[in-house]
């Protein structure tokens, strides 16, 4: 057995005891982890220093980006950010051992539905590091143990985080060990994928690559998106004002964010009246127009745009459902029947009237906290909170009941 | 483009037309399909004739079991059991299109959670053809498009009852072309698990090699269960005649079903009252008693159970844990804190107290339809009725609302 293997076993068995964890205890631990990250803030700054060293070099080798750079960078409000994190995690409600529902199947028969964890999950993310006190504090609220894996530009930093969050976990008594658990390299990554013996979901947050990639290489199953191709479709009976204002938004506010627009369709009714005045607003914010598109579905991830006339929202709709990634796709339009049309056939995770792709957000959607964003068509759809981290089981109560008493009709289920 | 990839992407296009399918369309087509299947009865049984003849000749060459030849034999009532499934399910609630929850997330934007069908699914099964009227009916009460693989020995019948059934839904004025559709053969089994760009889910109900050679061999989400090894722990508390009358229902009445025991642990504090009573119940019975167990994890599918005698209940809970396939798992006790440790800690789809294990199932948990059982940690578990065919998709209606107000604290969001 290799060393991921042994911790992926190790996790399981985790995850078992975890399953008696109380509401109580999870706030408790959680009050740990806030606690320790604030006592050893300077440490965590020092490693991270240590991390930005290698950075500069690479950045200055443009080996990563500025902006990568950036998101590595830990200072004193990121790091009270993240720490605030922790603590809204802990007053969220618990998402576990809720009965979802029950009922009498039968009489003195009694079936309830009750959510619990799903046991052991495998998150692999990129260059930011206060990622692992958010997941690991998403895992400790839902009873699941997790096995985390960070860029290889974190070590410095993950590592120390890790290291306080898993001495605060010890440090309260009957949390179970093994709950959260750091992994370091690709090799790493490659055995972890292989334990679907031990581990029950594997959640990618980072590039398209790195999604694509594990998509490709685990047979456990996958919650992500690999690519935000969002779309806005300005319809003919749009408010031309409201369609500017949103594309601007949608575009601008964050373009390397995957909810942020990638095209933009105007119906050919309407295109007179906005095209000029859209491009012209797009191009005082810095957009560039994409007129010569190759690849409808490509995720721009940055200020370009591309525009396409339509003839008609049905084509609007096929443009979407074929070249989109089936994010997030918004339809500007006052006449609520085309509005409804478009919400049913553009078959997204998210689909929307009158406002920006950009709202596709966890936080935004009021879940109080992200796990990510998915464009599955199981499980979990669109921005994903806690409740996606869980599953149910049915509890069964009887009295010494038997399927041969239903089966010979001697008795009856209730309708 | 071969033949199953062109199914396959044909389906994908009927699964967008299907989003727009009213309830009463669907039920109008459900009515078609039994109707139908009325007025071809003698057609049907003349196609199964011929698959039987090829059966008793395997059946005389030990090729195939008594049992399976059973399941591929249709007859008058079991035709009539199928098209009463079709009409059972046009009465069933329609499962898409429900508004789950809704809330305004700031001023003026509303926020939906909708219930919407999966898109594509693939269906492989063995031997009984009424499988195809089922499936068939459960994609159009769900809005789904379907993929079916039968098992070669009811190729003319399965041929049979779905040229009935296309006809019929062709025959309904706006139903969607190619929403249900037939393969054939295990290479085209090869070629729709490759298909991972079009389908969406893949169920599988069959042996367990069935189940465990696609889990093996395709990207594409798989819902079901490959074993079924199902416990019955009786607790030191345990009322003994229930325990008896419930180990004798759970192994007895259908002993290759899925659902059944098939290893009996005991509290070695009730053993010397329980023991005797329940191996000469059992024997009587004619059920075999393993006592040289060499695999725990073993499903025998058989009048064959295996008992164990442990020191405790987190013992018995731990060899579920271990053993078990996370099936079902019942508790004899008349002690409730000693059910709600175990129903809490055994990490099973269904956990039970005083209650025959034979009783997961979705019919008789009251489901109306069953698509199968699930063992997954993700999408379903345990029984999955016409709601593990759905997802949901979350519209958003706004009024021009833009992201940068809410980061610039212009506007907030509700808490």
């Amino acid at each position: 057995m290799n060393r991921v293997e042994d911790i992926s076993k190790n996790a399981k068995a985790a995850s078992i005891n975890a399953l008696k964890l109380s509401e109580n205890i999870k706030n408790e631990a959680l009050m740990a982890i806030s606690q320790a990250l604030i006592n050893n803030k300077d440490e965590i700054l020092e490693a991270n220093k240590l991390d930005l060293i290698q950075a500069e070099k690479l950045l200055n080798n443009n080996q990563i980006s500025q902006s990568m750079y950036n998101r590595l960078k830990l200072d004193e409000n990121k790091l009270r950010d993240m720490i605030q994190g922790v603590i809204d995690i802990s007053k969220l409600e618990d998402p576990v051992n809720k009965i979802l529902w029950e009922k009498e199947i039968a009489k003195g028969i009694t079936l309830k539905k009750v959510s619990c964890p799903i046991g052991v999950i495998g998150v692999i993310f990129e260059a930011r590091p206060d990622v692992i006190s958010q997941i690991s504090s998403l895992a400790v609220k839902s009873s699941n143990a997790v096995i985390l894996k960070g860029g290889a530009e974190a070590i410095n930093t993950n590592g120390k985080i890790f290291e306080i969050i898993s001495d605060a976990l010890t440090s309260v008594k009957d949390f179970p060990l093994n709950m959260v658990n750091l992994i370091y390299s690709r090799e790493d990554v490659n055995e972890m994928l292989k334990a679907d013996k031990y581990i029950d979901l594997i959640i990618p947050r980072g590039s398209n690559l790195l999604v694509k990639f594990i998509k490709e290489n685990t047979k456990i199953p996958v919650l992500g998106h690999s690519d935000g191709v969002c779309h806005i479709f300005i319809d003919e009976y749009a408010d031309i004002d409201k369609a500017i204002k949103i594309c601007i938004d949608a575009k601008c506010q964050y373009p390397s964010a995957c909810n942020s627009v990638e095209t933009i369709l105007i119906h050919k009714n309407i295109k007179d009246s906005v095209y000029d005045k859209l491009v012209d607003a797009l191009q005082v914010s810095g957009v560039k127009i994409n007129l010569n598109v190759e690849d409808w579905h490509k995720e721009y991830g940055d200020k370009i745009v591309s525009i396409k006339i339509v003839d008609s929202i049905d084509e609007a709709i096929n443009h979407i459902n074929t070249y989109g990634s089936g994010h997030t796709d918004s339809i500007i339009t006052e006449n609520s029947e085309n509005a409804e049309r478009f919400m049913l056939y553009t078959d997204s995770s998210g689909v929307y009237q009158n406002i920006s792709t950009r709202f596709a957000d966890g936080f935004r959607y009021g879940f109080g906290a992200e796990v990510g964003i998915s464009t599955n068509k199981t499980h979990a759809r669109g921005p994903v909170g806690l409740e996606g981290l869980t599953i149910y089981k049915y509890k069964l109560y009887g009295n010494g009941d038997i399927v041969e008493d239903f089966t010979s009709g001697k008795r009856q289920f209730y309708k």
